[in-house]
């Protein structure tokens, strides 16, 4: 069998590298010399990077742009974005700018509680395993003091612990569910550790507990939850309907009266909602990742919540009232500003500095601030000149890069598309009338 | 008010950084110097990097690794992963090894269909507007012929186009329901440049027909769904039960009913259910970034996809059948080998090569593998070391990193943890009694 390996993990840098060049790149001369391309010229802080992650061979650049004038609880934030869809921070800075000269993002955090469960089966009585749980919580508790004394001196720790019958969902299935607040860290490796103390311990104990009668709970297994519907932060903006006024061609009503519809269709059409959804994505994602932290966890989260009432939905909300227009935006988002990545990744260190060291619960703020920003942009290009427009003028640069346009032709082109429309045809039959 | 600003995307990137520079970081004296350290040296390649999006000022490193031994559907892969948590590659590295010598991952496209929508509003009969659609539909189709010849010649273009009902849903609201196949691109900037093409049409086209009796359609937005439940690829892995004996710790039949607990558990419980599918993103993502796929299309498709049936749900499956122990997962995924960054980024381009420039198709079946052997890591892990031992190993070279051991002490300390178990307390008080 051709292209297995063992041992590969403990290669060096240099044999992964001799290896795949070996088996995959005998077509390309050019392979080592682009992954190389791309290595750091400090080795030291190439090495950072290689160890993050197993078999790092490269650095993948994702662009690192800022979007300035967000003005959030009447403070001015530029925003680290870390995204490679070219019309993002474009839309965010727009967006921000608009509502910058209307009042800004007005932002509040709901609850910062996160959960983690230990799931285990039981064929006791019920009666059983709910008194033996609530003889031996103190103990539970108690096993982890080693774990969360750091946590509760910064304000965190374990708020509860309870017993949930899940016997209706599956036969025998109980969890523990713990209540966590884990402060300015995400908590992923905090919540874990406990969890896993507490299942050892519950295990242990229950071997000699006389009132499970014989019975054993057997743990299947101990985890934090990225569904977190009780870390929650809300952001809005609002204006008087005729401050909404776009360049003349529409009035402030006719404006706002087509928004809420294009919002209430993402609230009913799952089909509309999930790329509703995705465009507040572009903007959250892009600060979470640009702040060290996980966006498949904040994605997860995020969906699951536009989905918690049986249909997918919207998670932006519009209206009108007393001729006034709110639109507004509810996300569940478990952040860290310490732990992870953020004390050991330069950008990300730095992207945490642009923002003036927040704290997780002023983090949740401003990205959430940045999903609505780009919901709002998006939902503007939309309902008024078609999304085509602006995304295709950002993607001409793309193009143009393709078509491997010299700086002369770029800048001629670039003038000729701001009175005519984008499209991959139109730039390559321009180029070649150019050349 | 400070720190807003007018015109900045028209800044140079040396003037962009200025204003950074005098605005936030007046006292970090080398935020200029870190921001310059991630440039490329080589400065033609640094300014298609600066173009990808608006305002860039620097790369963001994401490491880029691989993950060999991927035996799929009997070919040999080596994967490129793109990610920053410590753990991913390593999971997927040991998740692919152990289903090589046991057949390996068995994947199947399912459908490849995609759907873009034209939102509208109609107030007049809904006789008359589904009289009126039928009588325009050949018009709609051929007003996007010059938009759709070159996807026809590569085998896709425009499958159907239907009048869709929503009044149930809002009052008022239809939508013309376009459904395309877009062969190896993502097809996104097609599939909006048709469906503005049709709705232009449509408006234009309805203002004579008389058959709507004065009443007009008015489109509120016309835009891709990226909801792909019609564009769905199903990954698997099987093998006797006994095959799965771990170790000698558990025998292949306590091994298999405790996963198929789990994955059950996935299912009836979304607090789990969303953790569960995260780890499937973690593969599926870092796979979907190296080549240059869009991951926010991608998540929000996956999550709304696993609430499809009004409850969040696992999307991955597990049973026994006459003793053969079988894994799988569906996911929708709308993917492009072609278009977009694909051309564009130079690492892309070698991820795609590394796949042997596989199509949007052999791509799905790619991914889809990749998430499948993340969340048999995973669950394997959970359900019998516990997930922090194999995280934490993983995280050790960053904490060592962020405590700034040498290399002669990160030496010692791996060796040292090897045998002990590994947290950040841990991992400080051996650094402190080593130095």
């Amino acid at each position: 069998m051709q292209k297995s390996i063992s041992g590969f993990s403990k290669f060096s840098k240099a044999e992964k590298i001799n290896w795949l060049i070996a088996n995959y790149f005998t077509n390309n001369i050019q392979a080592r010399s682009i992954l190389e391309s791309y290595w750091n010229q400090d080795q030291k802080l190439q090495q950072l990077h290689d160890e993050f992650i197993e078999n790092t061979i490269s650095n993948f650049y994702m662009p690192f742009g800022v979007a300035p004038n967000f003005l959030i609880n009447d403070k001015l934030y530029t925003l680290p974005m870390t995204i490679e869809e070219s019309s993002v921070v474009a839309a965010a800075g727009n967006a921000a700018k608009f509502w910058m000269s209307r009042g800004g993002f007005k932002t509040t955090v709901l609850s910062t509680e996160k959960n983690g469960h230990i799931h285990f089966t039981f064929k006791g009585q019920k009666e059983a395993i709910r008194n033996c749980f609530e003889a031996l919580k103190p103990q539970l508790l108690k096993a982890t003091a080693p774990l969360t004394t750091n946590m509760e001196k910064r304000g965190g720790g374990i708020l509860d612990l309870q017993l949930i019958d899940c016997t209706s969902k599956m036969a025998h299935y109980y969890q523990i569910e713990v209540a966590f607040e884990t402060v300015d860290a995400m908590g992923a490796n905090f919540i874990n550790s406990c969890l896993e103390q507490i299942s050892t311990t519950f295990e242990a104990l229950s071997k000699d507990a006389s009132i499970l009668n014989g019975f054993l709970p057997e743990v299947v297994m101990s985890i934090l939850s990225n569904y977190v519907p009780h870390c929650v932060v809300r952001a809005e903006v609002s204006c008087t309907v005729d401050d909404l006024t776009l360049n003349g061609h529409f009035t402030g009503n006719e404006f706002a009266e087509k928004f809420i519809q294009a919002v209430e269709i993402a609230s009913v059409e799952p089909y509309r909602a999930v790329t509703h959804n995705k465009g507040i994505m572009n903007g959250v994602d892009a600060v979470v990742i640009a702040t060290g932290n996980d966006f498949r966890a904040v994605e997860a989260g995020v969906h699951a919540y536009a989905a918690k009432d049986g249909q997918y939905r919207s998670l932006s909300h519009a209206n009108i009232k007393d001729n006034v227009f709110r639109f507004w935006v509810d996300l569940p988002l478990a952040l860290g500003t310490v732990g992870g990545l953020t004390a050991l990744h330069p950008m990300v260190k730095l992207a945490l500095e642009l923002l003036e060291k927040p704290s997780a619960k002023e983090l949740m703020q401003i990205v959430a601030a940045a999903g609505l920003a780009q919901n709002f942009a998006a939902l503007r290009s939309l309902t008024t000149t078609g999304i085509q427009k602006g995304h295709m003028k950002m993607h001409l640069l793309n193009i143009l890069n393709q078509l491997q346009a010299n700086p002369n032709e770029k800048e001629q082109l670039i003038t000729h598309f701001k009175t005519h429309s984008v499209s991959h045809r139109a730039v390559v039959e321009a180029l070649k009338k150019l050349r």
